[in-house]
This record gives structure tokens, sequence and C-alpha cells, in this order.
């Protein structure tokens, strides 16, 4: 079970509102390589994963994700804080505002509600980490589209970097327990049945 | 942000796998009205409540669903434990392992992957909080129902009661909730049972 | 069954197509919260239902919808009509343009095509009716969202108005059912608002 | 707007239930190519439907599509009215039960919940209609599958086979006011089958 | 099986980058009426149909559909080739560009992933045929929809009109296929436009 | 474009109808991790590889995945080749034949429309190829789930054994493509496995 920790695990404050970034950073909310993909597929995962110190790294990053969430979340929130309807539909969220107001609701930039198609729990260890690699890598790369579309917002780009880097700290965490699966394997570099 | 900390909210020793009973309990940890659903959308809507009382109830119920996830999760595993592939199909889980393995994958019963279209985020506190109302009773009945499937484990529905008893908890506070922030707003007219 | 009779529930004439608006209002014929999901949620829910005034009640408010479905498209229908393809582009209906041309199809505002996971039909009384109760508040959030967007055309906005009006009566109407069906049950501990 | 008149277009009277039936025949209220499909294509086409006769045509089908969709829910409510949980489980519908009770929800035989993926409307006559052609056929395949599946019992394959010679009918009247629609427009080079 | 041939059907030259055309036009890559979804449901149809011709017929548009996919994907990848993040943003492909970059993504221009829902294989010829009829329409009618969005660039209207005579053709070929199937069937009952 | 050569890449010729094994083995046509998935996912992200020796090896194995979308195709189609509505759905199909009869239909073997959210294009090469990775991992492990299920029928294994093999193989060539890309961006913090 999880306690909740008032507090963000990275400070965000937003000095102005600007809805147009919100817009794109929603994905990393709800969409397919966002944080509630990454921490659903990581805590549903370690249900069936044997190696245990491979379960405890997906514990620990799918609750780490947990955090990330909420921080994506509030990011959402301060841009969009006080934006009226009007300058919610100029930049384009005239259809968020029909259905979500100024919410924040589980869906990809283009509007699709958060499907868990985009994650798999396979029930075996070097799928899943595989997995986990590629998602880590997916979650990257998001990350450095989001900064590349708010890099005239500092206060937002500097949280980006922060959530970039972390992705990058769980791939490398993923690939180390996927050795460590490997290892007891004895499927050296993922080489399968030599 | 959360912490995790190591141990059920209510203590899970299923004796005998049962993979018949896997199979529908599924969908109260991926489908439309389970865990996830639950806890997804309270702690979406709580980013855009105005009432800060409506926004504590969210935090917590929607911080306490994920150790509902958790432990529905963990039924789903112990129940499927150890179960071999023939056994899963024997019960229908043929699909369910080819795509998932023992592993435990967030869908509903049916086999749709949970899908963030059942739940609303309007951005509007009394709509949002009618909505936590009608999920709790929704994730009330689905009990009810598994209830009704499970009834020759006691070591599972006594499980599925204490989860059953927490929604009507939730719903209750969601009530008073939704009570407060009416009085606030002097909207007598959607005041629900006069 | 039902007759079709050839007029609107309540009458609609939109002098100026002013594409802007409609492209928000068909969420209110495919969206989540929108007619159609109404129309069939309750249409749907009356089957399974025991009690014989909630399931009259059902019945009215579903044909009822229908009607408010019919009266959505119809305004979609006269804000496109004639609009070229690059006025349509303009205001960011290129997508629907270019799958639906100047048509009425089911979707959301952002572009999902109705789906029924935003409905929900529990084969229980209470939970069944404390849906169509959030259902109808976020149908009026959303038609409130939706009078916001639109409040340059007076024409449009009486016409939500009306619809968002009939959205409390069914309210209201639905609260009385459930009021009744729980008297009958004598399930006090699932009162709303006691 | 409709009217809704209190008897089903076709009697139906199951003298006894049998869920497994009921199992496949929802896919024709809210399957891909359902009556649920159907209607709501018809009635949504016909907004953007410039020829009068094609309109009037869309506009009668689509309503007697709906008076189907309530035969097929009620043939659903018949076939499992007071089958008990655990008979809904044996024939392969306790995920069904589990989230959906003994009541009459809009999804496939296969589980997914109705999707208007399912359907087109292309603002565009001859394309729209050849769409509605299409469906009947697959209204009529679904319809003969059926009828493959429920053959031991007559009260049932009676209801089926009314509810497929309609369809034929459809296709008829669809037929003639696609070469009414192709007449007009002198599009020679689309009419099928010269 | 099939051996790839490094050229496109038709040859593809753009001259100038446009992102505004490269967002309508992805519709064909993988929207409900696209390349995708028609050489999809060809080449599954295939298997199940018990008519030598119409599978010929099937196998050989299922696998021109094909070539036309890869030629919608160039368009798009021609028409956003190094275009900028800002500009990616400007005409509304900031959602896209957050989550697929430059790439080319299967969905359509309302930012639907590719669903199969959009596709029958009902295991019956005239069913299945009946529909790839009414598939060749919807894309044709979806390419007259792009030629109206992209008038203003004649490189790109110059394929689109390429492909959409294809569809033509490809409808005849379905006609002439239905018509075999039906006269070997005897069916005149299912006879289009006697 | 494409060439169509009428044989199998690996031959197939089942004694027995066995529809058991055809209603898992579909998951591998149009399940989340199946050939459809693959082909379409690597000739997707092909379009925007910059690497132009990545984008050869995404073009070869996306063709041959074609063909092995084929051979399941094939597979499916003999085990219920004959197969009567009876049989179908004794082993639980009776929902696929209502909706597909004995036709082959791009779904998972849950019954899930393939969807294209199992897949990813982010128009980054790293990103691309570690997905490409995780592809390759989850089409083995559900092979060798298939083989679990499948093992009394020898001729069935053979196929799936193949297939599961030439997973394997793809493997190996996109983790040296990933290692070329790496080279060449000396990104030496995103290798796998130093």
């Amino acid at each position: 079970m999880w306690n909740y920790s008032k507090m963000l695990q990275y400070p965000i404050k937003i000095k102005c509102p600007n809805p147009r970034l919100a817009k794109v950073i929603i994905s990393q909310y709800g969409g397919p390589d966002g944080e509630l993909a990454a921490s659903l597929r990581y805590l549903s995962q370690r249900f069936g994963m044997p190696d245990q110190n491979a379960k405890a790294v997906l514990n620990d990053i799918g609750t780490e994700e947990l955090a990330h969430l909420e921080m994506v979340g509030t990011l959402v929130k301060q841009l969009t804080d006080g934006v009226s309807p009007m300058e919610m539909e100029k930049v384009g969220l005239g259809p968020y505002y029909t259905d979500h107001g100024n919410g924040v609701y589980p869906q990809s930039a283009a509007g699709m509600p958060f499907n868990a198609t985009a994650l798999a729990v396979k029930g075996d260890p070097v799928a899943d980490l595989t997995e986990d690699l590629a998602a880590e890598q997916k979650a990257r790369a998001t990350y450095e589209k989001l900064i590349d579309l708010c890099k005239d917002d500092p206060d937002v780009v500097n949280v980006l970097r922060y959530l970039r880097e972390r992705e990058i700290v769980h791939f490398q965490r993923f690939g180390e327990a996927l050795n460590g699966v490997q290892d007891k394997l004895a499927q050296k570099k993922f080489y399968i049945n030599k």
C-alpha cells in the first residue's frame, strides 16, 4: 500500500499560465508513453516477476512514476489555472474544455483517453523487462519532443528536463535488472536459447 | 508523492489457487468500474477541485484505491499461482494466458484492456462528485456480483467483502463532500434527495 | 417501438453557419457525456430494472434523449451547412472534413468515435440510477461549457440552455426514482444524503 | 423526435431462459454489425444526405432499427431472466455477469463495448448508401450465424428469422435509394452491376 | 508471401514540405477508411472466401493497397520532412509531434490510432464483398475530401487523384467478383440493382 | 511496393482441424504483440528512420512479418476449416462465429479488434529500435505460451517453433541496428548491456 506525502517529488511553480503547453504536456499524463502507462505497467508486472531484485525495481520505479504522474498533472493544472474558455479554445483546447473544463483528464495530447493497450504484461521476465527498457526510451523521447515545444518557458523546461533525466536513470536500472535476470537464466546479453 | 509500505491494506492468504475466480476478479483490477478506474478518477479530479475539503477526500480515497488495486492484483496472482497452461485454458483463460501468461494485466473480465473512457473528469465539482458517488455504487455492485460467483471460497469472499465495505464508506464520504460543496455553492437545485 | 414525428422537440433556426461552434457541440452528439450515451444508457438499463416506476422513467427519458440527439445533430448540421472545406479546416475541422465531410458523425469534440465504455449497465437498480444521476450532472456540466464557448451566438445558446434545463429535470426525476427504489429495498445504508 | 409505443414490432415470448443463446445474440444489440450500429448509422447519415428520398429512407429504416434494438434487448433479457450467477458462468457469461449482472449492455458477443468506429458517415451520398448496403448484408450474415447457433430453440429462431428478413428488405430499399441518387448525379461510373 | 521491390507504385516528389496537408492525409494511412484498413480487410477476408476468383481479386487488391499504404506514408513523410517542431505545432500537429515526432504513425487525421473495428470479416462471401464495395466508395470519398483540402499543391493532388482512380477500378473489380459469386450461388435476391 | 508470391514462407499442412487451438493462435494474427502489429510497426517506423542500415532492416523484417501474418492466418484457417457452428461454440468460439463465421479477423485471442495503440512510432531512432527489441521479445513470449497450449498437435507446434525462431533472429538484427545507430550517435549512455 502507499502513503501520501503532501509534496511533489520536484517543485513546480509556473509563473504564467500557458495552455498551449498544457495541450501537449497532457500526453505525459495519460498518453501512450506517459507516466500513468509507466506506473501501471511496472506495478502490474511486478506480480508476475519471479526475480526478487527485478520485482523490487519494478515496485520502486512504479511508485516513483506515480509521483511523476502527479508532477505532470500539476504542470497541466498550473498552466491552465484561471485560463478562460476563449483562451483555451484559441490554443486548440476547445474540445478539451468541452468535456473536461480546466480539469486534468488522463488522455493523450491527441485527445485519446488512456488505453492500457499501450502497455504489456507478458508474464515473462525477459519480455517484460525489455518492454520496460522500451517504455523508458519512449518516455525520454516524448520529454525531448515536449522540451522542443515548450522551450520558450524555462520553468516548464526545467521540470521536463528533470523528468527526462529520471527516465534515463530508470532505463539504466531496468537494464541492470534485465542483466540480473539473464545471468540467472544464463541468457547473457539478450541472447535467448544459445 | 507516495511512499510504498510493504504490506497490504488487508491481509490476503489464498489457500488454493483457483483460476476460475481470478478470471472474473480481474475486472476489479482493470475493468470499467474497478480500482484502477477509481484511483485514477479521484487522483485526476483533485487537480481541478476548487473545494479544499473535497480535494482532500479525493486524495485520501484515491490513495486508498491504489491499495485496493494492489489487493485485487494480489488476489489474482495468488489464485493463478503455479496454475498450468492447461488449467488456465480449462476455465476459459486460454486467451489471457496467450497474451499475459500468469501475470496480472489491467483488463476487464471480458478481456478489454483498461480504457479511461470509463471515467470522467469534468472540471465541475458537482458533476465530478456525483460521478464519484456513481463510481462507488458501481464498484459495490461489482463486488456483490463477484461474491455471488466466488461464494465457494471463503478466503476470497472475505477479501471481497472487505473491499465492498470500503466502497460504501467512500460513498458516504463523497456524499458528505458533495453536500459541503453544494452548501457553499448554495445550488440547492442540484441537491440529491431533498 | 418508436414512431417518428417530423418535428424537433424544440425549434432550431441558426441564422449563420459557424463551424467553430459545431466543432465543440458535436460532443453532445457522440461524446462520452452526450445524448447518444444518455439515451443508450437509459434504454439499455430499463431491461434489467425490476422497479416498474424506475423502468418507466428510464423509458421516457431515454426516448426524450433520442429527441435531444436529433436536436444536437440538427445544430451541428445547420452550423456547418454549406461551409467550404477551407472554412472547415480554418476552425480545426480539417480532420473531421477528411473523414466525414459536412456530415454528422457520432464522436466527441476531441475526435473519438462514440464508445459505450462511457456508460454502465450494472443490473443493480441503485447503481444504475446513481449512474444516471451522474450522467445528468455530466451532461449539464458539458452544456455549461458549451454555453461558455458559444456565447456570441444567441440562437445557439438558446438551444443549449433548453437542453441544459432538461438535464436538470431528468436529474430530479432520476433522484425521485432512486428514492422510490430505495424505499422499497429499505436499503437505508445506500441512501444518498440522509 | 420519437414517440414510444408500448409494444414490440414483433412479439417475443421465450418459454425457457437459455443464457447460452443470450451470450451470442447480444452481438446484434451492441456488436459491430448490430441494430445499434445500424440505427445510429442511418439516423446520423440522414443529416448530411442531400437527396430527399434517400433521407426519408434513412429516417424510416433508422427508426425501425431502434425497434429491432428493442427486440434484441428483449430477447437477451428473456433468455437470461432469473438465471442464476452460476448458470451464467457455466455458459461463459461469468465476465458479463461480473460487470453487467443480468442486465442488457451494448457490447459484442466477444465483450467489446459498442464502438462507433464500426460505422461510417462520409458526407457523400454514394459512399454512405453503399456503406448501408454493406451494413445490411453484414447484419443478414450475423443473423444467419445466430440462427445456426440457436437452432434448437424455435422461439428464438423465429424472431431471428423475422429480423433477418427485415435486413433483406432494407437492403433492397437502400439499393433503390442509391439508384435514385445515382440517376440524379448521372454518375454512371459508380453504378453497381450495370 | 511478399517480395519488396524498391520503388513506389507511382512516383512521389513533393517539392515543398507542407505539414498542413500531412495532417489530413495521414487519415489514408491509418484512418477508418484508409489504405491499411483496406489492405488488412482484403488480405484477411481471402482466407474465408470460398470462391477462387474472388479470392484472387482480394489477394491482388490487398497487395496493391499495401503499395498505396507505402505511397501515403511517403506523402506524409515528404510533407513533414525537416519541418521544425514549431511549424508542426502551428498547423495543429503539436500533439502528433509530441508522440510521434516527424515519424509516420497509423492513425486517423483526428488522432485515433488505427482500430480494426473499422473493417469486417464475416465469413460470408456476399457480405464480405459488399463490405469491400463500401470500403472502396468510402476511400474514394476520402480522397475527394483530401483533394478539396490540398488543392493548392498540384504535386500532392496528382498523387491523390491517382489513388482515387485506383479505388474506382477496385470498386469495379469487386462488383464483378460479387456478380460472379452471386451467379454461382444463384442467390438472385441479394443481387444489387437488377 | 510488394509483389505477391504464391507460397508460404514455411509450409503449413494441418491434418485435423482443431478450433481450440485457432482460438488462441489468432492473437498472433491481430493481437497486441502479433504479426500485424510487428509488420505495421516496422513498415511505419522506417519512414522516419534517419539511419540507412536501420531503415533497410525495418523494411526487410516488416516484409517478413507480412509473410508471418499470412502463415498465422493460414494456421487459423486450416484449424477451423469445415468446423461446424456447434463445434466452434463448444471451444468458446461462439462469439467469434457470430461476427466472423469461419473467417480470419484481426483480433486478439480475447476478442479485441487490432488496435494500433499497441505499437509506437516515436520518430526517434533509439526509442523506435528499443521498441522493436521489446516487440520481438513479446512475440517470442507469446509463441512460447502458444506452444504450451498447443503441445498436443505437433504440426501446429512445428510452425509455431519456426515463427518463434524468426523472432529471435529479428531481435538480434534489431540489436545490431541499434548498436549501429548508437555508434553513430555516440550516445553511449543509451547503450543496452555494455
